[in-house]
């Protein structure tokens, strides 16, 4: 780890020096409210590290480490020496240089991770981490966050969310985020059985299609009551048709009575159910993010084994351009949009994404995500963003991530960011004046400060 | 602007100086021969730029400039203003890089548009227009431009290419494009009146395919003997299959009689509208360009507001590779193909249309269209024309434009063009000698001029 | 041809110099056991280079070269005349590339080839070849192969590899590949024809499923016994499922019975037999092979005057995600995967391949593959593999070439691969010392020997 890491020129070293203080605002992550509010210590690197990470366990295996030292029963020492094995020779995988990003910001460890400093590195930041007493809110103080939106279900309590706001001692702002995914994927077999938990969870009964959307609106007025403003959804199903209410409300009759639907009544009702909620986005002010083209727990014999979010998830095929832009117009149409975000798992589609987005006032593509969130990755959003829509409104760096370590990932996106800016600047294709740190501070802060 | 703007490298500067200098022949671009003709004097900056420009609206809504400052009832100066604040953080956008360009060759300006300097470069730019003359004739030939081919409907009287041919005092070839997106998109409502008007512009009335075909035929041959060397197309629904003569008859019949037509037979008609122009085009020598993967007026809102060719237009999803290799092969077998030029807009299918080209001696890929056309996108569409089928061979650039100071994105590409070049000469893969010479010219001026 | 060719810092030259001289492992060609038994002396250049060189045939047509000097009956000079003019101005072409590289370093010549050199280089080249007495085994051994894999038929006798083995004078280890094309593809009217020929080379009468799998198991173990470890094919439609045995036995005899299949029949028997192959492979510890995304024969004019591998095929369109996965996860249920490689020939799914890949241990992208074999396609696989997979696994490059000179190619990809590292480490991504070296030994050689 050097200190010019990423930044080839003196003009990225410049650029970013200008930013790299900005805190950070992180509007999209799976950090746990209880982790936080709880506040444990944390007890070694291998816990920290290999706890939760689902892309550490993937490179693991595609190295070919078996899986009592991926998940299995070997011991957090035994696991860690074996993440070491595996990350040494993984050059220009991002987990590369996440892991000496972390080591050097949380640890003061600059030595590459591999097998022969393994050992030595797992005894020095198990000291480090108990002499810090590290822990998940210092992490966060460190990292310098002014707030940050974890992904919470419609039926969630958000009792941690209500304990922290209470707690004077942690200057953070932590807010629920309003994550739709088994309401609106209605082709899954968890649909029926969630609606009865939602049920419980807004105290009304759910027997038709009044009643859910009642449900619904009761649970983010809740949300909206602990600060939400950001919305979230994972697609599975992206939908081709928008069913009309009298079709809606037969389709879910049908659902609740455990009939099956057609294809066409699903992608009807999945599409109404989100133009429903983006009518209700729109008016609260809140923030709609669209989590696109991913396909999960495609590895039977491994789900089965050890459940969902374990390493075995894929992008899926590229989604039809035209469903995504009858969708957004049919939400322009009906109730105008909210402030919306797309995202897409597969970088094929990133030009069009951005174009797509660019058809529509206050839509805009989201950062690189999950298999695309690595260098390259997130250069070529920034770069299509820059070249099809506008980058000085781009959203910049979240950390999506289940890790307190991960803000890490701010920095490494900052550094990538000045590169590519350095780089037009010097070949004499933009200035390096106010405007230059105004549009990094727009895409590192304000942007992102203006959804909460 | 530095005079080596986008050329890193001295190896760069030295093959562009070799090439900067050529004349223009523009082979496709949206100009108006009435203006041509009429050569009006421009009044200010704002009028110029803003009056018909797309990309530049969809930018300032992207941005979140309201619309009566991009396309309302604002005034030039107050647009211009507006445009000024959005373009000063649009990093990495080919607006910024052609702003700059147009600027400098233009008005000999060489400051930054942002808000603090937009005041003066009113002044200046308006004051440069009324000293200077500025006009469309003046323009074109300042620019060094050998000859243009305009965009015309198969049904345009062609009234100013007449009259422009007859004026000697203009030194630039003008010539039609026989441009068949009404004629073959026979899905749109828009397919039945456009006959009655293509029955009145050939004064065949059209009852039948036989005289469907008479008509067009008429107005191709009419177009001819005013120069026309080069057709175009929009597809806006690839054909998946091609009709014989019988069943394209009974769906013409079908047709004009206010029937609706299934999608195969939809498909087979344009397939056969297609199969028949390439014939009549490999006849006559006439190019044939197919503009592929569009997708029009996307925003219903801001379309019914506005009308087309406002900045609501997308690519569209990827077009089956198969399909456009079926309708080519079919071409090939019946009459032969003419000289083909395949554009698409979506990038993700760069390489993919590059080899399916080089499947047919005489089709070439067309150079970076709309969204593709910023600077990584005309390197992506170099590299792979490169890679994938014979550099030696592309036709260079093209503007594509409506505005007369789009000469600049010649300078552009060109430049784009040598630092690519340069890069292979300085990593010692390609040679610098009169091969290297050879080449830029070929693709910057010698290829296109065959066109005509 | 400098030293430093394709090498643009320090840093690349001495991670080159480091792995340079390391033995080659070609685990994917397609040269002629034949013709290394024989091992005839060449005659003169036109002819190694245009004999049978589809990649140069195809080149010579988009350049616009009469058939007569492509494929004809133009003598082996005049061809090689029309080749030197085609690749003077062929910039960023693999085939400019290998030809540097070729006549370098089998034949002494480091000029560009080019209508002025042309002549002299046709002398220089023939008379290396007669003075050297240049030949199949002597180029091999030369080029330091360790072993290489063919690529047969199984109903091939396999003879030349008998003699082969036979052979104590010939160092290298030539073992053949089970390629399963004609066995697989059934919805080719070639599918019922093969089977004939495989009853007679399997000495068992094919007349039902278990007579199919019978032989097959027979011809693989013949393979085997001459140290076969690879299998492969090409998917020409690949399979959205897998039909059970009972429906894969009734499509069999359909198909036997000179009926049609349905689509989905047609799926699910095709489905049936990879999934049938790949357990037999499984238990036999022997590497599997899929080629998938290419299209052939697609100009018909082309196809019919010259047979296939003529330089008119194609990539095909991208294939859906969903199927890939299924047909792995059913593959991992049944029998466990074998070690497996997917190769698409449609860059735009490098992305998705490499994850879809990464979702089952044992299961890596393999490289960069003929319209993708190129400089910047093999430097995407590259980072690709290395961002979304693990690098370490990665399998390097084979030469996929029926041309004894190709060894070339992995002087061409082990530069291109230390420039990409190299960017790593000089951008302080990833450090230079044992474990790089590890890195690019395994990637190299030792992973490919492993397959051995």
């Amino acid at each position: 780890m050097k200190e010019n890491y990423l930044l080839p020129s003196q003009t990225a070293q410049a650029l970013y020096a200008g930013i790299k203080d900005l805190p950070i605002v992180d509007y999209h992550c799976h950090l746990s409210p209880k982790e936080i509010y709880e506040d444990r210590k944390f007890d070694n690197i291998g816990e920290i590290w290999l706890g939760h990470d689902h892309y550490k366990w993937r490179l693991m295996r595609e190295y070919g480490i078996e899986e009592a030292r991926v998940t299995g029963d070997a011991s957090w020492h035994d696991k860690f020496l074996a993440y070491a094995d595996a990350i040494a020779t993984a050059a220009g995988n991002p987990l590369y240089h996440w892991t000496q990003l972390e080591l050097a910001r949380y640890f003061d460890i600059t030595e590459p991770l591999n097998p022969d400093t393994a050992e030595e590195i797992w005894q020095r930041a198990n000291q480090k981490i108990r002499e810090s007493g590290m822990s998940p809110r210092k992490l966060i103080t460190d990292s310098n966050v002014l707030a940050l939106a974890t992904t919470d279900d419609p039926i969630d309590t958000l009792e941690y969310h209500k304990l922290l706001q209470a707690d004077d001692t942690f200057a953070t702002r932590v807010v629920p985020t309003f994550r739709t995914d088994r309401l609106t994927n209605v082709q899954k077999d968890d649909f029926v059985p969630y609606l009865a938990l939602l049920s419980q969870a807004a105290d009304i009964k759910i027997t038709d299609l009044a009643s859910l959307k009642a449900a619904t609106i009761r649970r983010l007025d809740y949300f909206c009551s602990l600060g939400c403003t950001i919305s979230d959804v994972g697609m599975f199903l992206f939908p081709n048709r928008v069913a009309d209410e009298q079709e809606a409300a037969d389709s879910l009759a049908l659902r609740l009575a455990g009939k099956a639907l057609t294809e066409a009544q699903t992608h009807g009702l999945i599409g109404y159910l989100h133009l429903f909620l983006a009518a209700e986005y729109k008016k609260r002010g809140i923030a709609m993010q669209w989590h696109l083209a991913s396909v999960r727990n495609v590895n039977t014999d491994i789900y089965r084994a050890l459940g969902p979010d374990c390493g075995v998830d894929c992008m899926s095929s590229t989604i039809p351009v035209e469903d995504v832009l009858a969708l957004l117009d049919a939400v322009a149409q009906q109730s105008g949009l909210p402030k919306t975000i797309l995202y897409t798992l597969n970088p094929a589609q990133n030009a069009a994404f951005s174009v797509i987005a660019g058809c529509f006032p206050g839509v805009i593509m989201g950062t690189a995500w999950w298999f695309c969130d690595h260098k390259r990755g997130i250069e070529d959003v920034i770069r299509t963003v820059a070249e099809t829509a506008h980058l000085g409104t781009f959203l910049g760096m979240l950390t999506d991530s289940r890790s307190f370590l991960s803000y890490a990932r701010h920095e490494y996106f900052r550094r990538i960011l000045c590169a590519v800016i350095a780089e037009w600047v010097d070949n004499g294709e933009f200035p390096c004046d106010a405007y230059t740190q105004k549009l990094l501070e727009n895409i590192c802060l304000n942007n992102a400060r203006a959804l909460f």
